[in-house]
């Protein structure tokens, strides 16, 4: 089973949180929320309080398929332990994974060096060396990035692609309804 | 202020009712969510964990302008109390707003006689009464209904705009990004 980690932090957008680990776990992907404020429940941005399944501390950084950093904040930049994962997770070949402000972490960890990348509309500057995308989801090798809120169930079932396969995808995106919002 | 009352029981839909908080919290509406358990944190169908604002013993039911159910499960048409205040709040003319398998409770209640609504692909025949709309979100008077997940996001700009007029939703909707995803 595809194992992915979810980080979170005071400040986090739930829709862009909450919506990629509902859809991952509709398409069988073994999501585990991982709080990076040493507790265990963690304050969304528009006061959403949720129970991480697991502290940064305690998590086996080596034991997921992917690392993936919902926005909301730029809070994420300041955390040295997840620059050292993303940066681990690069080198390695995994799976990294971003949206809204988040793609600031790639940015400032120092990824995306002549990598596509998108981000939240205004916010281009932190993705140092990134060549912007213009697709609301970019997957330029082992990094997907997006741009926010409503671009998040996009995002979420590019990952389920990239770690499932396209049937799982379609077959989630089917049940999720989105072919009624797509004209 | 406009006030909601989004009630939370076990194995609700975590997109359709933490991306409906989410809008409704940018838009400036006061939304309390309201676990239906007797537990603080409820559980969602998906597997995040919740911590609900207040219990549902504990809220003056009177106290809001309207009353939003999520989806996800039909076990919200079991609680005896929640189906005393739907019907409460349509005789009094306050809003009802309900989506997914949710409006299945609106049906039980008995308010949907004659009303347009909508609801998830396959589940019509909970709607007792109704007339079955076409749109992703329908509202007829005082109750407003959407079909799934996907949906989420038209459905709460929708309440928005009902709650705090056309260009609160707007703004919101910019900012959330929807344009984006809209072709």
């Amino acid at each position: 089973m595809a194992k992915v980690a979810l980080v979170l932090i005071d400040g986090f957008e739930e829709t862009e949180a909450l919506t990629t680990v509902d859809i991952l776990r509709r398409g069988s992907v073994e999501v585990t929320t991982v709080s990076l404020t040493g507790e265990e429940v963690v304050h969304g941005k528009h006061g959403v309080d949720v129970h991480a399944d697991a502290l940064f501390d305690e998590v086996e950084k080596g034991s997921f398929d992917m690392l993936a950093i919902p926005g909301g904040t730029t809070d994420y930049t300041e955390h040295e332990g997840l620059l050292d994962w993303v940066r681990r997770y690069d080198k390695e070949g995994k799976k990294l994974a971003a949206i809204c402000a988040a793609p600031a972490v790639f940015g400032k960890a120092g990824i995306l060096k002549g990598r596509k990348a998108v981000c939240y509309p205004g916010m281009e500057s932190w993705l140092t060396g990134a060549v912007i995308g213009q697709d609301i989801v970019e997957t330029d090798g082992n990094i997907t990035t997006s741009k926010g809120p409503a671009t998040a169930m996009f995002f979420a079932l590019r990952l389920l692609e990239i770690l499932r396969g396209e049937k799982t995808a379609k077959d989630v995106e089917k049940a999720f309804l989105v072919p009624l919002i797509r004209g």
